[in-house]
């Protein structure tokens, strides 16, 4: 999507064809920057920090990070040492693993001075495919949005959406976002509550930071207003994205996921979960017991980074001084409560059989 | 209750006889200070910018700037003004409009050199009144939690709550924080999830500073972590206050208290509401359509105030620049997810029925 009219990726290959650029999501919204991933160390720890974030683009940029090892070793050795780096990252989303493979297949049974090559061709593809992916994924999600707008007469459409799903979430046009944005820019009238996202603020800073960069009506709230929003009618559906999807259609997704799935249950709300497949975890038959949820630090909750009148970005200490915080950066949302999968297949029933139907070779054992 | 050893209430009589102090909640939880109240503009910009905040403690200082008005005029006129001055000061509690029936009571048909000493007297018995019932409150509570920890032989009880309904949203004690800070004084080994409660973070500044001054085990978590903590077995009850209670039951709050007792409804866990009468609004009979939820600036969600490292009290811009925000200040639990409502009177069901038995008085027509 565009930054400044520009068209952009998170994450791309440097023109000397080895190093790779991600946008630093870290300085969003106050600054747009790039930076530099020469190595696996800076891919693993742009991963940790979250320079970039979202379960397709860690993906993405787990990917790249096998090839700056590659880059500097190729051997075996290398392999086993970078895969275990970069699995330890980020404990939630599968995406992450799932590459992980993709890239551990590719160099199986290759000779070390194929490797490299092979490595880049397979991470440029992993990136393009997630850009088909999402673009799917939009189209199928703009079918049900372009509905409802015709169930209101051209009247707005209101979608809540939690954190940040969008194009920042992958490498381009999102997951939760991609039908939104391709309904605009079809012409539908349709306008985003943005759930601020606490506590890193993914929706305040990102999700309402690229809506704007493209133009897209939205407006900030906190996480505590989308079931109010709800109760008076003020939101038509919500569209989330998942960092991990149990074969049973439990969802994992940001913290607070779960509690807006509840407020779109008890008044009637259709609640869409938009995702790639490499999202899905078939081996997970129980996402609520079976999904690991990661603890962050608990500073993230007690400080809050801004902009200071003069631009400078500070951060401040924001609760009672001595005050102890537990960060638990995901919640699992019961199959139960979602209406329906958005997937690049298809949208199904969020069940083991509606994901059957839809990937049958991934569940005909 | 103390701070720093000291006994305080949050609103006194000054040792001249006339004028008021408060403690200034917009400094905590960064610094501790005390304002003084001299006029009615004084009482009513402390309400209106939340210098005060809680509906009891709105109650008692409208009474007070019902006392500061006489004591400048005493005249009807003044009354009127100054009552409608306070009034459209914070539209959601309805102990404010209560206060103001009250003083009004009192200056009716009393000759003018009268007024003075009777609304000052009237605004005491208000504010001891409050404490009193807020301690009955505290000691019916008390037994929910001596009750649960009896049933977990003595292991820690987890309580959840929202918003600040401590001491600091009263005169004294609280109401949701009554029951625990009576059960942590009996020795009941109690600990306190405290939602921070954006976008003013009352449970990270208030309730979070209260519970450390009183040195009750407590941990702050985002309004978004609820749910994952209640799906995990890790929250034993809830209990909040109250901005105003309908006649069936519904429960106005702090915005996110619905995603919360949705949170319990659908885990199990007892959802109990603190309240004294004075917060019952017996004209609005569902609570859910009739009760006007107050909308205030969208800075206090783009914004936010903290310290930094040399402890200078700052603003910061949060948000993505240029994004519009909207900011409900709360919403309504429908009675059917309350477990309980805990009055100066009793225990109830959340109900027409379940308040009528124990305030017959007011539903015998």
């Amino acid at each position: 999507m565009k930054v400044a009219g520009e068209p952009r990726r998170t994450i791309w290959l440097n023109d000397d064809g080895w190093s790779v650029s991600i946008i630093d999501q870290t300085r969003l919204p106050h600054s747009f920057e790039i930076a530099a991933l020469t190595s696996l160390e800076d891919a693993a720890l742009a991963i940790e920090v979250m320079q970039v974030r979202g379960a397709p683009l860690i993906g993405a940029t787990a990917a790249y990070g096998i090839c700056l090892a590659m880059n500097e070793d190729p051997s075996d050795e290398a392999l086993d040492a970078a895969c275990a780096r970069l699995a330890r990252t980020r404990p939630t989303a599968i995406n992450l693993l799932w590459a992980l493979d993709e890239m551990t297949a590719v160099i199986r049974n290759r000779p070390r001075d194929a490797r490299r090559e092979a490595v880049y061709a397979r991470a440029a593809e992993i990136c393009d495919a997630d850009v088909d992916t999402n673009y799917r994924i939009g189209a199928l999600g703009h079918t049900l949005i372009a509905e409802c707008a015709g169930g209101k007469e051209g009247a707005t459409v209101n979608v809540l959406t939690h954190c940040n799903a969008g194009w920042l979430a992958t490498v381009d046009w999102g997951t939760a976002l991609s039908p939104i944005y391709q309904a605009h820019d079809a012409g539908i009238d349709v306008h985003v509550w943005v759930d601020e996202t606490r506590p890193r603020n993914q929706g305040a800073a990102l999700t309402a930071w690229e809506l704007g960069q493209h133009g897209v009506p939205h407006t900030i709230i906190v996480d505590n207003a989308g079931g109010h929003l709800m109760q008076h009618g003020q939101v038509d559906m919500c569209i989330v994205g998942t960092d991990r999807t149990a074969a049973n259609g439990d969802v994992a997704n940001k913290i607070g996921t779960y509690l807006k799935a509840l407020a779109a249950y008890d008044n009637g709300v259709p609640f869409y979960v938009a995702l790639p497949s490499s999202t899905i975890d078939w081996t997970v038959s129980d996402g609520v017991r079976g999904i690991p949820i990661e603890e962050r630090s608990a500073s993230e909750i007690t400080r809050m980074s801004g902009r200071t009148g003069d631009g400078t970005v500070v951060e401040v200490d924001i609760s009672a001084p001595g005050s102890p915080a537990a960060n638990y950066a995901f919640d699992v949302t019961p199959a139960r409560l979602v209406s329906g999968l958005i997937t690049e297949r298809g949208i199904c029933p969020a069940s083991a059989e509606g994901l059957s139907a839809l990937f049958p070779e991934r569940t005909s054992d």
